[in-house]
């Protein structure tokens, strides 16, 4: 059974929302790509040295290689539609995410089911040709059909450099890396939109057999996942993305290893025992003209250790709150993108100190090195200013510990940085580098489209200059509510119209070590505020409170004719930012740091039948 | 002529709003306190020692010392109705400044007219007896008229320390000094509820000669206040509280100081030729086992020179937006209480590094040294945690330079604090004294009430432990729309119903460093938004942006049918915090850091008279 066929023949070129993600799924279960590329631990180095104008990094490498081998051989032996011709056939206009999230399928459907009959043939090495060199455009095939993707590149949602890895081949090696591509039908819809042309049958059958030969001969890299708890929120398990769930978010101050938010954008890297034996961090200055070093764990966990309670949380966080508005792209977290430990480690400060950076002042002022940038073993790489890097009240540490145990895989073992009051990304797991540099780190998780707050009335990324914004670094004020029950005494027999002491829990956090000082909690609709007690991290240094802060109230609520209970929260921090009514004017494409009011409705009586 | 009839006799107990303040203020232009006190530089001088009950501190400590003996002197001679009756007579419930503007002037005065005739007399000895020790109501008495002030204490705008140091007396000689009181109508319009009796006329004539000595035989503390720029727009002139008006805000991006917004507690101090000779800055590291430094002008001047471009900004400016909603109390700061400086001076670690802090880490987390204390010439106080005080990246100088010139007395001459990115308060002016300290400073300015924000529905400062709210230090994100004007090509004969295109110019500043990374403005009610190009300001290194970005963008805006148009503005900074949109749900009893939306209405035609 060919790769397409297996996937979803019926609707090729058009992947209908009535396959369940299930069945699409169902194939990624085999095993994929050479066991010994994934347990040889070259293949999980970030080779940055890679110049060519696609450069393939991380573990994609290894399967992309083989594919572009793969596809230079095939024969070209179709006719001689040119590229020229095959602009006019494609949808000439750009359609962003939004675009397409918002459309109406069924109306897109019959559309293109009648353009798809009409459309050209193209080879294989047709679709090489145009791999966006030189000026020419960008196609791409996949599942027997063409796309010209040059238009959309800019609005990738993992950013353009990802997406130019496939620039003029077949994109069915990397989705089969990049699995997230499966977890909504966002996608394949949008690649609707780009179509240009079909795939000649016989190119599509070579790369179907290339697809079978890899499920069928190597190891899924996804085969060596940690077990996870089974109470996390699942929204994508290729890689995982999972979130605490809400009833026991704020259960515990410090969030359980196993029920700790996981956010990975690639397999969690397996290493064997000889490969954690030679393990070494490389702490690299040659860009401000000093030297290399590589520490083993050994060495790192001999020196002074500090620990630093610090609340982690994507930068995508409650990112389902500006779908209510409009569709953003991305893992659609819910509250639960955030979590807290206890980690210990070696303060990187030290480490630059110790591998001869002097004066951090002088290094940026006159050395030009103002960023530290960070690698890892996975492929992402990050980095942060070196005024967080340096600062002594930053408490910037590379940590080997959480609440008091070994790392685990899944949270960065051997090593990670923890970045305190930073999101999410900037705490690079599975660190392997550290390096001085006058530039911020390259990739789609510093520079790209990933981690850019765009404004709020932009859909297409290509609007604006993406250099020109900063990525998400410090945090924003946020909180939530994880717990709405009446209080003592509430009679039972309450109803629409009565108001009703509701005891309401949760949880607040600021990023750049700024205190919550308060958080103001309403059951009327904003009318009046209570301010809720602060409970755990309410006692933090102050401008060093790097962990979130529990609280909980009692408050009257108003029972809605619905028998509804509306409950609002807000928090302000050290610095008096308050969190705004609506995300709807904050909406950006990405859906990053939405941090509007936590609203919470539920349920409290029967409506109030007598309207 | 005695002071109280010279004042305004005819409304004695009752000021009414009737009276035009400058009549109410005439007096205040006659001299007033010995000549002596002022112009030796010991009655500038912050006592930090004194101990009693009352403190008196600051430039009131003459005048109030002067009169506290005078009142003693008084003879009791009057009836004996006692304390316990009075309370009976008082007007038994607490009352808020909010609640007070809200309330209906006129039916006030009819309500306490009735009740003035039926008054209990009291004796100058009962005031005093009654002075809040041991359990005891705190009375004072003002203008003839006596009043329990009790439960008031913890309301009181300017703290409750200050209005403590009246306790038992009259308020004549401290609002002789506290001219802010005469500013609104609000202080008279609060004692109206407070109270319990009149006072013994023939103690209340003491009073009034006693004033009108000082009148005519003192100096006048507000007599050498520097020549002000007639531009600047004047909400109180003793103490100078002024702000810079609107249209020369955006005109520098370093705003002269002769426009520069002005902010003061007290009289302006004005030092002799030899105080400025034998100024000697004072660093006291004794709380930490170290010893004291004493650093003269000539001295200072001659250790390195750091340079920091750095806005300023009254933590109350834009309290006018919240008093849209319920009044709060203070000076009702349009946008113009910000404004920009080249500040040139000494890094106030340094200074404390020569006077042998050390390790800064190892004083805070070993020694207990949290905080550095300020203390200036005028009396303020004021205090900014060591991790600013000592944070390589924290910026903050002891200044004796602004826009390239010797600080002007309006700004501190000859030496204050700058503190980037802190409220202008902290920025202590006439700097005097810098002390290491386990504890904050002392005094209203920075545990008072001045500079805490309350929840937004609390109107009552004792409902709320004030030693639980952190004082106003870093300040959030904000912006202000200082000009709007039809962009080039708009016609004239538009109007209600058409979209023109309208140029927008402001500002947009975060505190901590956080750089501005976007200004979105709209001129349709927020359907949608646009992004204002970012202008001077926005190249500022990321985390150390300590100044104001400036921003224009030309933005389609729809004319209402009244004729006007709506253009709102609002900013994002590094830390990706936003603006709310309203300032209801974060107003406050102070009106401290209003930082919603910024709302500007102007008239682009005449109305639609065809509805």
């Amino acid at each position: 059974m060919s790769f397409v066929s297996r996937f979803q023949r019926s609707t090729i070129g058009l992947w209908k929302t009535t396959i369940p993600l299930t069945s699409r799924r169902r194939f990624l279960d085999i095993r994929p790509i050479s066991a010994s590329t994934v347990t040889s631990s070259s293949s999980w180095t970030h080779n940055n040295d890679n110049k060519s104008s696609h450069p393939l990094s991380g573990v994609a490498a290894a399967a992309a290689a083989a594919v572009f081998a793969m596809t230079a051989s095939f024969s070209m032996t179709h006719d001689s539609f040119t590229a020229a011709d095959a602009s006019k056939t494609a949808i000439n206009r750009r359609w962003t995410p939004t675009e397409v999230a918002r459309e109406d399928f069924d109306e897109m459907v019959s559309e293109h089911e009648s353009t798809q009959s009409k459309l050209p043939v193209f080879t294989a090495d047709q679709v090489a040709e145009n791999n966006g060199d030189d000026g020419k455009p960008i196609w791409v095939s996949y599942g027997g059909f063409c796309y010209d993707i040059t238009e959309f590149v800019q609005n990738h949602p993992g950013g353009s450099e990802k997406i130019l890895m496939a620039a003029g081949s077949a994109l069915e090696p990397y989705w089969h890396i990049y699995r997230q591509h499966f977890a909504s039908d966002l996608p394949t819809r949008l690649l609707e939109h780009m179509m240009i042309g079909t795939l000649d049958p016989a190119d599509q059958q070579k790369i179907d057999e290339q697809m079978d030969v890899i499920y069928e001969t190597e190891k899924d890299p996804f085969e060596d996942e940690p077990v996870r708890h089974a109470q996390l929120k699942v929204h994508g398990d290729q890689p995982l993305n999972a979130e605490t769930p809400e009833h026991l978010l704020t259960l515990h101050y410090l969030t359980p290893s196993s029920i700790f938010f996981k956010r990975h954008h690639h397999p969690v890297p397996y290493l064997l025992e000889d490969q954690i034996e030679n393990y070494k961090l490389e702490i690299d200055l040659s860009a401000y003209g000093k030297g290399k070093q590589r520490i083993s764990l050994d060495d790192l966990k001999a020196m002074p250790k500090t620990e630093v309670v610090a609340t982690l949380q994507c930068s995508g966080n409650r990112r389902s709150g500006f779908n209510v508005f409009e569709r953003t792209s991305g893992t659609t977290w819910g509250q639960g993108a955030v979590s807290t430990a206890k980690w210990g480690g070696v303060r990187l400060s030290e480490l630059l100190q110790n591998a001869g950076i002097g004066d951090p002042i002088e290094a940026q002022n006159k050395g030009g090195m103002q960023h530290v940038r960070m690698y890892a073993v996975d492929g992402v790489m990050a980095s942060i200013g070196i005024e967080k890097a340096m600062n002594p009240y930053g408490d910037v540490i590379v940590a080997y510990e959480m609440n008091g145990e070994e790392l685990s895989r899944d949270h960065g073992y051997p090593l990670r940085l923890i970045v305190p009051g930073y999101a999410g990304i900037r705490n690079v797991k599975w660190l392997k580098k550290i390096e001085l540099s006058s530039e911020e780190a390259e990739g789609p998780w510093q520079r790209g489209l990933n981690y850019k707050v765009l404004p709020p009335s932009v859909h297409d990324a290509s609007e604006v200059n993406l250099d020109e914004i900063p990525s998400v670094n410090e945090l924003s004020v946020s909180s939530g509510i994880t717990s709405v029950e009446p209080a003592e005494g509430v009679k039972s027999d309450m109803g629409p119209g009565d108001t009703v002491e509701m005891k309401v829990k949760g949880w607040a956090f600021s990023g750049g070590g700024r205190n919550i000082v308060r958080v103001d909690i309403t059951g009327d609709r904003a009318k009046t505020w209570k301010s809720a007690t602060l409970l755990d991290g309410s006692t933090q240094p102050y401008g060093r409170a790097w962990a979130w802060t529990f609280w909980e109230t009692t408050v009257p609520a108003t029972v809605q004719d619905d028998g509804s209970i509306h409950i609002y929260c807000k928090a302000v921090d050290f610095a008096f930012n308050t969190q705004p009514e609506s995300a709807k004017d904050n909406w950006n494409v990405r859906g990053l740091v939405n941090n509007s009011w936590y609203k919470r409705t539920i349920m409290f009586s029967r409506p109030n039948t007598q309207q």
